[in-house]
This record gives structure tokens, sequence and C-alpha cells, in this order.
């Protein structure tokens, strides 16, 4: 399909806007009127300067307020189409997007509605253009796309159609399945949009929180579906009114709005080619719709198995006092990489490795931001096709140089300019670490150390404008989906908290952003340049007898109020003598229906990075959210 | 009357927010449970803390989900209940809040609710405590005061009373007037909130939204009026759950909360003070709600007359540079001060003061801020009773050195640091300026200089944290009034927008938060230190002429697209010869049913200050703000 977007959706001037559009590989745009109003060239200036850059205007938008209204009105808004018309064939658009009418002075008469716009289409097909009717959600009169269609049905004009927003129909929770319905050549237009599900005023909402598809929550797969089972061919668009974009880098929002259309675009294309089921509708046209739509097909999500390792941008004074906190941390010095300043840490499962290599990408990142994590290294079945699948859907590849004796692993750049390297699951758990490193096996140090054995999950900061650029980008790039959005009260403002995971939880994240500058979580990412690993989660099967022997061996815990525990009490049934360890050990507790949860916080590193210790009870699926604010205030009160 | 503040009103740790709350002079708080379980002292530690700085805790808030309940679940909230009677106790805090009950397990039977909470009640009373019972806005089944007042009356004892709270009221559109029937002895706690109207769920508008009495849209007069009526005499609290004032730094809000509390019982004071109409219910009553109750009479706000002056901060090289602007936009140099390094320019009735002398305030808020905006005029009839309603609002009064020859101007600051002086309306126009300046006519310029007449309107950038504060300040202090709130769609970011000002429209000042850290608008904050003015409006009789003289002499206005006028004439009906003169001039046009406003913008200083030239017809009483984006998208494109 035609790839658009509407010039809406992205911050900046419009000249601005184009070129992060094109350079995201859109084939044309949706002209918002009021970009238009406000741009300092005339119609023809930017007509060259969009073919220019290999874009075409598709569509011109919004005219509103026009069916359905008493003579006098109607008469003076043919005259402002004429002069809209003016405008549209100097910018050689074919088609004007009329929505639905919300004016006081509407009349509820789909008749006069349908000749009004026949009229219009009439005009429209003097200058040989295409008239688009909408129906917005908070339409006076027409707000459900059924009402507009039946409209255009009467009208029965060959230069008048429909156009589709999924927002607007979803937000209302009307169904989509009757778009199927509808003959695909009368639809004119197809915008997607998805959204947060809040329970807001429906123009509020939409003018301030839509999103990209697979940045929400509504079912974008089965809305799109059915507009090329309707016999569509024309372009997919994205029109987002969206706070947030308004503020973002243009580029960055244009790679997210590409990504978004071809990750729906792709998982429309494998329901269609499901074996369609007896009851299904439509059976006999799914499969020509892939004979006359291009539907994107990249290479499939990676099937994640788990976190390889974890890696640390340093130098080597830093490496040096990293080690000191690691040694305390039940680690042990596993391996010296072959040939760089590369340090393994291992234990139970867990790989953490310390890069202070001179003139590397780590030695980049630390010199931006300090000690911090810079790769994340996923365990999977075929890194090359996680890459593929990456690039697939617009992420950068990173080719570091090779050192002598070293494995390629395969990497992409996130987001923020994190790694996210790929390592084969074929090397099994020590094969990549023969390879690179001289493995060594320290004297005198219990192979158990404090009996850590897993990454739990890797907890990551974002600014404000990161956090639906994330959500994207795990769904879209490696297949985990996100959990439930939550807030944190921290002691200087909200922190909002989303987990994300693939489907047997061997891989967490959980994506944080504070809505202030103030909170801890703040500074982390201000210092990480917009994003940035806040905390490092790890599972033992005893966290009692973790924490004791960290703690004997030097490890601090931020410490948690007592007055903690005597609420945990009133709320949550526990035995006396399990609430006096918890209480004993400074360890928090959550209780789920599918399990338990039992976690404890270490001190901050400088920078602002710190340790959780977790154990997880039968199914328990979260992170103990609701703890968050007494970790928060301890860390803000000090030791 | 007491005044409390619950400490879910504030940012900061709990000891922070004590010291906050203390130094803003309130008797005690309301102890919000969570801030309770992250501190890290005991009970005995916080009602020691609280003592020392002469708090009690006048309440302990929320118990939840209590009332109305199963037996099963009845007897474990006891028990839950007798662990934070215990916790109440050491606190040696009188009352705790029981809100009404949103879990699903609830019976909607209002004889099981009484007889429950009778129960509650006598435990508490065993140990000398009170219950008080609030109705949740999205209480299951006990929504509204008049239904948790009809459980307490059933239930019937002496420890159980009614918990009052103005959100929970206003926001469902409840009546409060029957507030005024209810024993005011039953009355345990008074909450005052006020919100802005917003049609969202009324949890997360609750959530996240609340605001001191006087931010908001909700009649907080008439709901507070209600209680001494009813023979209430206990504390008067706050308890504001916002998002932004959880980041705001603690000291600032916490004076915002006294004054939000002082302004709204002054005037509540008035009301009851006014000849009861003969219609009124309470005649008999309100004439000694007075005699029982203290209620804050603070001198009457000050009758503004307009600007007197504008004064800017400078060094001699900037003051230099300013010079030449000013001249260039039809000010003439009329006078340099007797004793100190600053200048006056006037044209028609403005007035502006560049202050450029060295070790002072203006020169310290240059170094900090660069050339900009350091003192607002106001001319009033009583200077020193503006200034003493100014600190009785907890302003602080300025007393800067006084030099030779040189009038007192009595004065306070604003919220951010900006002065407000208060100039005798008695001096005339000359007065202040013949005895603190050598008075220059200039020869060989017109007096008209470019027909600019008066100072419309100033127009303020606050930080997003500012924007609360300013709007009680100015509505306490000066006594100007707030507009509607609108948002402006700036290329990096959206502009939210409210005009202030006073009845005859002589002050008008306009305040601009960005929501965005890449708009102008945000950038000037920033230099500003959190609030600035960002421009200054001047008015004239025929803005035609004022362009063409101010263009003649170099002045330089940001250019208009010329789409701008092709969308303008599709919009308003306005003859050829008009729009072809706005199109010439580059004037952007508003009407409104009252008026019509004319009005062009000047290209910014460095700092990102800039000027606006305007022209209302007949009462149009807006900022054009339909015209910002232009404005704003032709400062992002440059000239």
């Amino acid at each position: 399909m035609r790839r658009t977007i509407a010039t809406v959706s992205l911050s900046g001037t419009l000249p601005e806007k184009l070129e992060a559009i094109a350079a995201a590989r859109f084939d044309g745009i949706e002209l918002f009127e009021n970009d238009f109003i406000n741009f300092k060239g005339t119609a023809r200036d930017l007509r060259v300067m969009a073919a220019d850059l290999g874009l075409t205007i598709d569509l011109y938008q919004p005219f509103r307020d026009f069916e359905g209204m008493p003579e006098a009105q109607f008469r003076r808004s043919l005259e402002r189409a004429e002069r809209k018309f003016d405008l549209i064939q100097e910018l050689d658009a074919p088609v004007m997007l009329c929505c639905s009418n919300t004016s006081p002075l509407v009349i509820d008469d789909p008749a006069l509605a349908a000749a009004q716009l026949h009229e219009l289409a009439g005009r429209a097909a003097m200058r040989n253009l295409r008239v688009g009717f909408e129906a917005l959600a908070w339409g006076r009169v027409t707000k459900l796309y059924g009402q507009a269609w039946e409209i255009v049905r009467r009208a029965d004009h060959p230069h008048l159609g429909l156009i589709l927003d999924s927002f607007h129909t979803l937000s209302l929770n009307d169904d989509p399945s009757g778009i199927a319905d509808i003959p695909g050549e009368k639809i004119f237009y197809l915008q997607m949009a998805d959204a947060p599900l809040l329970s807001m005023d429906v123009l509020q909402w939409a003018r301030h929180h839509r999103s990209f598809p697979g940045q929400g929550q509504f079912d974008m797969t089965n809305f799109l579906e059915q507009v090329p089972l309707a016999g569509y061919t024309g372009p997919l668009s994205l029109e987002i009114f969206n706070d947030v974009f308004r503020e973002t880098p243009n580029r960055r929002t244009a790679v997210d709005a590409m990504r978004s259309l071809l990750y729906l675009e792709s998982q429309v294309r494998q329901r269609l080619q499901e074996p369609a089921q007896s009851n299904a509708r439509f059976t006999d046209r799914r499969a020509s719709v892939l004979q006359r739509v291009e539907l994107y097909s990249p290479p499939p999500v990676p099937d994640i198995m788990g976190l390889s390792y974890i890696e640390f941008a340093a130098d080597e004074s830093s490496a040096e006092a990293f080690d000191v906190l690691l040694r305390q941390f039940g680690f042990r010095r596993a391996g010296t990489h072959r040939s760089k300043a590369v340090v393994l840490y291992r234990q139970g499962d867990i790989n953490l490795i310390v890069n202070a290599q001179p003139d590397s990408f780590a030695r980049r990142r630390f010199e931006a931001h300090g000690l911090s994590v810079c790769a994340l290294a996923m365990r999977t079945a075929d890194p090359a096709s996680a890459v593929g699948r990456a690039t697939a859907m617009h992420s950068q590849r990173y080719d570091g140089p090779l050192g002598p004796h070293e494995q390629r692993v395969p990497a992409i750049v996130s987001p923020g300019g994190m790694l996210i390297s790929f390592v084969s699951s074929a090397l099994g758990p020590n094969g990549l670490y023969e390879a690179d490193f001289v493995l060594e096996d320290e004297p005198g140090r219990s192979a158990a150390g404090a009996g850590l054995k897993r990454i739990d999950h890797v907890a990551l900061g974002l600014a404000v404008d990161q956090l639906d650029t994330w959500i994207l980008f795990v769904r879209a790039v490696l297949g985990l989906e996100p959990g439930e959005s939550l807030e944190l009260a921290d002691p200087f403002g909200l922190v909002r908290s989303r987990g994300v995971a693939n489907a047997d939880r061997s891989v967490r994240l959980v994506l944080n952003v504070s809505l202030s500058q103030r909170t801890r979580t703040a500074r982390t990412v201000s210092a990480g340049g917009g994003v940035a690993v806040h905390h490092i989660a790890l599972s033992t099967d005893d966290i009692f007898d973790a924490v004791a022997r960290l703690t004997a061996s030097g490890a601090r815990f931020v410490p948690i109020s007592g007055n903690y525990y005597d609420d945990l009490i009133t709320r949550v049934d526990l035995d006396d003598d399990l609430l006096a360890r918890l209480r004993s050990a400074g360890v928090l507790f959550d209780r789920s229906a599918a399990g338990d949860y039992f976690h404890i916080y270490t001190e901050c590193l400088d920078g602002g990075l710190f340790f959780e210790v977790t154990q997880r009870v039968n199914a328990y699926d979260a992170y103990g959210a609701i703890n968050a604010p007494a970790r928060m205030a301890a860390q803000a009160q000090g030791a």
C-alpha cells in the first residue's frame, strides 16, 4: 500500500516535517490546513518542495461544518469550498477531506446532507477533484462510519466517497466489521490512529492522546483487515494528534510512524494468510487481497530466549570501583577478553560484561553518560534474522570493529543509542565466552556467590517522548508485549511505569517515565541522554539467604520503614514469622492472585544505577509496583 | 478557623513537607497514610517532629472499603481498624477519615453501613478517637454527602461524624446548600479542593487535577459558606492531589496553599457581611457566624487603574542597544533619573523605564536573566493598602534602597521574583516622573512617535509549575480575574494561555505555559528562571498608520504567510480593501461577537522578548489566540 502521513502528526515547520517524512520513506502526505496557512511559501512552492523530496500530496484536510446546513450557510460554504478547491488544484492534491458537521446549526436530515454533499462533489468534479466524507466521533449528527456511508451512498456521486479513521470508530466502541461490506472504490482514504484507553471526553482524547498503531490499546489489526477486504487499494495513512509528538524531534517521530505501518501491515498480512475458519466471512476474498494489495512482509519477530549478558560502559578507574561492588554482590570475575579491556563477571546464569576498551562504542557511551549499561544481549536461535527483522523495521544495525579471536555478535541500535545484541542460542551458555574470553576460575571464592541466578528484569528510565517510541520498538522489533501502565508516586513527582516481556517471560524490561524533572529517575534519564538503564533486577530462589550473604559481603540496601511492615500486615495475610523475617531483612512484599513477589533494592551508584534482588513465587507476573513508593521515599530520605 | 493541609498536597519527604507546612504558618496537618508508611521514623518520632514545628496532627487518612461489607470482610476490617487506631493514638491524632466503599463486594444497604460504622465508632470511642465518614465521588454506593449524612445520622454514635470535601460534591455537580442543614457538631472535618472543569473520569480528575481554592473553576465561596452556617467550627483543610504540585518546590506550594485559604475565608467573610436578601436562608444565623468563627480579614484588593510603567533590567551596553530599538519603535527619551543610571522612555500614555543602575535589584536581574522586564508598576489609589493586601496574602514586600530626590514606590515580589510596584494615582500622569527624573523634550522628534497610546497587555511565560501559583497570586493579591484557558499550537509543542484582567480592562496580563521544552516560549521562561515577560502589547487607534511609521523607522515585524489571508477571507466576511491592507501590512485579524482585533508582532530581541502592536475595535475582549500559531510558525521559520 502507498504509505502517507498527515503533517499534523509531526513537530516543526512544514519544510522540516516534509524532510522528516521523506527521510522515513513515506510516499506522500496529508496536508493539514493549519500547516499550510502558516507556511511562508505558496501552494506552488510547496508542491515543488514535496516533489523534490519524492512526496505526493495525497489529501488536503480538513474541510469543516459543511453538510446538513440551512440554505444560507450552505451557499456560503460552497463559496468557501471553491476557494479551497483553487488551492487544492494548485497543490495537485486529488482529494479533500470533509469531516462531519459539529455546528449547532446542523439539521438532522441525511437526505439534506446527501444532497448538499452531492452538490459539493459536483463542484469538485468540474476540477477533477474528489471529496471524501468522514464521520467525526464528536460530529453533531453523523458520528459513525455507517451513518457517513449511508449519506455517501444516497448522494451517489462518483466524486464523493468515504474516508475512514480507526480512531473515530474505535473510540466509540463501534464495530469495524461492516467496513468490509462497503464497495472498496467508494472508500477514498484510510487514516489509522491508535490510542490508550482513557475515560475522557472523546474530543480531548482525540486531540491530545492519539498514537501510532501499536503504541495504544485499540485492535488496529482487525480494523485494518476490513479495508482491503472491502476492495480498497488506496493509501494507508496516519493522522495523529498527540501532545508529546508535537515536541518530539520529528525525525524520530517519522521513523516511529513508518515502523508502525510496517508492523501493522505485517500483522494484517499474517492474519490474511492464516487458514480461514469455516465460519469466517469473506473466505473467498481473503486470498485474493494479497494479490491486489501489497502488505509488508518482513522477517518474523525473533524468538528471544532470555538475556545472554548485560554490558556496562566504563573506563579503567570506574571499572575498578565497579569490580568491588560486583564482588560484594556475589559476582566472580570469570574471564578476561582475549583482545580488549573487557571483563566478564558471572553468578548463576547471569553474565555481566564491563567494557573499558578505549576508542570503543562503550567508551564513547562512558564519556557521554558515565558508568552505565551500553548493551543488552538477547539469546535467539537466529541472530541474523533478528537483525533482518530490525532493519526491516527501520532500526539501524550496528557493526563494531571486530578484534582478533572475537565472535561477531550481530547488534542493532535501540532508540536512544543503547545496543541490543543477539547471541546465537546454539552457542550454549559458554560458547560465546569461550571464544572471546580467557575464562578464569577464581580460587577461594564460592561458585554460588550470593545465590543470584537469573536476570529477572531490566528497568529503563525514558524521557517522556521516548515511551511511545520504545513501546513500538519492543513490539515491532523484539516481539515483546506491554503489560498495564501504572503510576508510581515518587516524593518528587509521578513516575509512569510499564512492563514489557516475551511470552515465556525470559526477557522482561520495565519502562519508566518520570513526569517530573525532580525525581531520581529523571536525573538518571537526563544523565543517559533520554534513555538509561536505572536498575537491574536479579532473581534468587531464597531472598533471605541472598540478602544475608550480600549484606555480609558489604552490599548496602535501602532501609525500609518499620511503618511499611505495620501497614503490610493490615493488607496481606502473612504469618508472624514471615513478617518478622521481611522486617528484619528489609525485604518488600507483594501478592497477586497468581503468586507472591519478594524484593529489595540496593543503594544507588553514582549516576543513579542500582540493583534489585527478587524472588517470584508461583506465577506472580508483575514488578511490585505497590512498593515502588517505599523504595523511592527511602532513596530520597537517604540511609 | 484552624488551618490544616493534607501531606499528600506537597512534594518531598515527610519531614520536608512538615517544614514547608510550618513555614507557611499552618496550624496542623492531615497525615496521608502513604506518607507515614514511607517515613523512616516511628509514630512517636513524627508526633515530636510535628510538635517541634508547632503543628498538630488533626486527621489520619484514608481508611478505605469499610462500610456495607459482608460479615467476614467486616470482621477483618475491624481488625485492620484496631491496628490503625494503635497508630493514630500514638500520633495523638483525634480523627480518622473513613471514605465510602469502592469495593465490588459492597452491599447497597444504608442500614448495614450505619450498623457497621456504629461498631467502628464504638471501637474508636474506647480509645477516645473519632471516625469521620466521607462520600467519595466514585464511591460504589455512597457518592453524595447527603447519602453519607443519612448513614451517619442513622448510625447515631457520638464518635461518628461526617467529613465534607468540596471536590467530591462539586465534581458531581451536587448542590452544597443542604450542608447548612446538618448539625455542625456532626461535621468532623472539612476539606476544600478546587479544580478546573474537565470532562473526564471523576477518579482520574480527582487524583491528578485538583487545585487550591481560587486556582480552579468551582464555586468555593458558596460551598464554604454553608459549613459555618451549619455551625461547624473545626479545621479548614486542603487535600489536593495534583500532578504538578508533586514536582513543585514545596515551600512555594505551601505558601500558595495558605494564600488560597486566606483568600477564600476573606471572600466568605465578605459574603456573610453583605446585607441578607429577604429570601435568603439562615438570615438569623449569618451575623452570628462571625461571632463564632474567625474568618480572615485582610485589606481589600487594590483598585488598579492601569499600568503606570514597565521597568527593564539592563546594563550599560544592553541599554544602548535597547535605546536604538525603542526609538525605532516610536519612543522618545523623556527623562534621566536624578540619581541613578535609569532612563525614562515615553510614547502616548506608555512609560518604559530602562534601569542600568549598578548594584541594584535590576542589575541583579540583568545578570541572572539578561535584558528583561524586572518590574511592572500599577496605578492605584492607595499603594500602602495594596502592599498591605499583598503581605496579608503572604507575598513579600520589597524595600529597595532609595536614592536622593527619589519617591518611594511601594513594591512586592511576585512569584518568580519580578517586582510589582504600586504608584499612587494621586500623583497624576507625571507626578512620579517629575520627582524622580530630569524630564527632557527631545527636539526634532514628533511627540506622536508611531501613534502607540497605551499598554494593551503584558504576556508572561511561566514554567508549568508557576501557572496555578500565578492564577492565585493575581486573584488574591491584585484582584485580577482569569478568562478562559486556551491551547496554542507552536511548531514545537503546545502552549497553554490564559488572560487575566481587572474589571475595566486597564490591566491585562496573559499567562502562557509551554508544555514542551522546545518552544520559543519555553526558552524565554528558562532564561527568566521560571517567570519572564515574553512580549508587551501596545495599542494604537490606527494600526496601519502605526505599522507604516514603525516600518519606516526600521522596526521589523514577523512576516505573515500569504496563505493566512487566503484562509482568513474564507472564515471572516471582510471587504477586499481591508483584506488587501491587512495582507500588505502583515497585520493579523480576529473577530468576536463583541468586536474586532488587529495585531502584529515584532521579531524577537535576544532573550526572546518582543512587542505586539494592537488595535481593539468595539468590545473585543481577547488576545487573538487564533492567530498565535501564525505568529509562532513565522518566528520559527525566520524572516
